[in-house]
């Protein structure tokens, strides 16, 4: 009776996945697990990089000496190569931003220049507030209807499990300079993208049109966007002196690192497994990416502590992430003909909170595929994602848009993440290490069981 | 039975506490409650106050027009008399601050400047941190032990319900440059006497001593005290540059501003309800001390607004409280012959959470009325703490060495207050206007009943 119910389980089991794993690569699955739940690597190597190399914007010599350390890193960890491979971008650098409200009485206020931002005057940019509480309603008011003005945007971000609110909010940070210089405005600002109290102020990237005239692009603090709302509510007419001096400096390069644990079977068949080595000049990186550089080393390397695999583990560190996916885009066109031999690619670029569900991007037929593996993360509490319609993370869109590469979304909680992102404030205490090995759980048993499975999956 | 069983409860109330009030005055104490509880004004004040004043450090053009607005916030509010009195302060002068590490690699850290501080050269001051955990720490290395170094105290502050973690934190904030400057150091820096995870430094009184050389004191952010202790743990020799630019500028003059509602039959005698309309430079003190303003101001108009009081009620806004409670130690100098004419002082300088206890400062046969006092502000959430030995407040210092005045202490909940004090992110946001309103209740009823009381109270 006992064997018949067995019997029947397994076959159960088969019907939901049919491409399941042998006894052995379940035991391994589950020292992976044990090995990266009580494992201090990641958390080590997030907290070296964010303190040894701190800051590290591409453009800036810092960004050069974390190509370096996660060169060194990678083959102080053993992996079989470690190699890195050129990422052209255009250089921007900040070298200072202050700002202060001069009517109705002088108080400075907390700003940072947005990415690509053009210099003001060198005393400032004087000139008086106009508000909008959105983008749209910038775009809908009349031609001049800023001349003279500064732009204030004052839209508020709202928290999200999901992170499916900053689509909306970073609107006004790529386009709401253009559109601001087009009513006239002689600079803009907005209310950062930010779900934060505190008095931080979140850069991110800028892009002006050509033939539309540059002007220079901040963003607030939220407490000083309050400020300045609550002035004009209080009826006051507001003056504000901008003060940013930046520039751009053309073409640089920085370097995708790249590190692989080569399979024994399959060598050519790669799982990717990325993260941004780059990160803004504010804070230290930690969120944003660190924390994912150390997530997926940890788990790579905790794979090759167990076992070898059949297939290959490649961790790719992406270049110049924040100036628009520039790594990412290089790694594609320098890999173009061979973006069917990765097996499964997945993104960490979204702080450091537990991973909740796991979603696919795969064509119909690999489906069983996912669900197998699916199946093995679930104790991790990770819920599998019907939808299949996975993002991927920033530097998997050009991965996705190829439509040969299977990708994968591990979501995280990111409820927090904007409290964080792109401020001064995201440093190394803002990551908890048990909630950052679990993440590490989660990537190598994903990492693992996709470079073991009997099928290859393929993309859509 | 039911008469007989009345009048034993009202016998044993009288027990407990021989003055009670008459049915109108408690009346009047529970239409205080609701009205207090149910206004907008104590958060329009503080709201005002912050944004259309903002910062306002002793010394600064921005004190004397929070001086000007709340002479005319007292006046437009009604109070019977609305008058300033001088005090005189040393004055120092903030223009610029910045830090970054040169050793082992290039990275900004968040610093400011502690009060009094001098100046770096116009370049910085360069030199290699040695590191002390504790202020006797240092007090016990050996002569020249920091000998052309910069010290760095990394004492950590415990969070705590009443503040008490604050008095050992502070020392090295009081002494640690005289100390550092006996050992031979070249500057004095030290963790932010601070709660906070974020990434503000914080500021707040630093004082040489006659014969010593006077160096450059800072505080860092807490990440950043995080960040150079790791550099050291993993064995780097970490070498930093300050810039401090600031300066001392001589006795100035702030006033302390005041407003009283008069009393009906003994106008001489009155209620002090104490806060400091001045600030730090760096946030908008709103919780320091925009919060104690606002409650004080409503409390006392709250009462006005329901009923003439018998004694004086008496709204002092303290000047320079945050260079050394000047304000506070001109008003008793003045007022000296008359302190006897004090019938309860209390004052609000910890923030807007909730107020948990109220303890006294009294001569026993005053106790009485005390308990009379506290047994109306129980429903508000407000224990009796019976240990009769109220601190009152920094302002309530000079108050409480004069032996003469009743000193109360309405213990606020601050737990969360040292995560904001004394930084750039202590702003109007962090102020919840329904735990706001609960000390404008408290404070109210409390002015309300001392004015009322039957027995005059004396202090001890």
């Amino acid at each position: 009776m006992k064997k018949l119910l067995l019997a029947a389980l397994v076959l159960s089991a088969n019907v939901f996945a049919a491409d399941t794993f042998d006894a052995q690569t379940i035991k391994v699955t589950e020292q992976l697990k044990e090995k990266s739940l009580n494992s201090e690597l990641a958390y080590d190597i997030v907290a070296r990089l964010t303190t040894e190399v701190g800051p590290r914007m591409a453009g800036t010599p810092k960004d050069l000496e974390a190509v370096d350390w996660a060169m060194k890193e990678l083959q102080r960890l053993g992996f079989d190569k470690v190699w890195k491979e050129p990422a052209k971008f255009p250089a921007w650098l900040r070298y200072s931003e202050s700002a202060e409200i001069i009517l109705p009485s002088k108080q400075p206020i907390h700003i940072t220049a947005l990415g690509n931002s053009v210099s003001t005057p060198k005393d400032g940019t004087r000139a008086p507030i106009v508000i909008f509480e959105t983008l749209e309603e910038l775009e809908a008011a009349p031609e001049n209807a800023a001349k003279g003005k500064i732009v204030f945007i004052n839209y508020r971000m709202d928290r999200s499990l999901d992170g499916n609110s900053y689509g909306p909010a970073v609107q006004a940070r790529n386009r709401g300079a253009v559109v601001a210089s087009q009513k006239g405005a002689v600079a803009f600002m907005m209310r950062s993208v930010s779900t934060a109290k505190h008095r931080f102020a979140h850069t991110g990237g800028n892009h002006y049109k050509d033939g539309i005239k540059a002007i220079p692009a901040v963003a607030l603090a939220n407490p000083d966007a309050d400020q300045i709302e609550r002035l004009l509510q209080l009826g006051h007419k507001v003056e504000v002196n901008l003060n940013v001096q930046a520039e751009s400096k053309g073409m640089g390069t920085s370097y995708n690192v790249i590190g692989e644990f080569t399979g024994t079977e399959k060598p050519n068949e790669y799982v990717l497994l990325g993260a941004h080595l780059d990160s803004w000049d504010l804070g230290t990186g930690a969120l944003d990416d660190g924390a994912g550089v150390a997530i997926i080393t940890a788990a790579a390397k905790h794979i090759s502590e167990l076992t070898k695999t059949k297939r290959s583990v490649r961790v790719v560190l992406f270049a110049a992430e924040e100036q628009g996916l520039w790594g990412a885009k290089a790694y594609v066109k320098k890999h173009q003909d061979e973006l069917g031999n990765i097996v499964a690619a997945a993104e960490s670029d979204f702080g450091a909170d537990l991973i909740y569900a796991v979603e696919s991007r795969v064509a119909s037929n690999s489906l069983p595929t996912v669900r197998a593996i699916a199946k093995h993360l679930k104790d991790l509490g990770v819920k599998y994602d019907a939808r299949n319609n996975a993002f991927g993370g920033p530097d998997l869109i050009p991965f996705k848009d190829s439509k040969v590469v299977p990708i994968f979304s591990l979501h995280q909680d990111g409820t927090d993440y904007f409290d964080y992102h792109h401020t001064a404030d995201d440093t190394l205490d803002k990551i908890d290490p048990v909630k950052l090995n679990q993440n590490v759980a989660v990537y190598a048993v994903f990492a693992y069981l996709a470079a073991q499975s009997q099928t290859k999956m393929i993309g859509k």
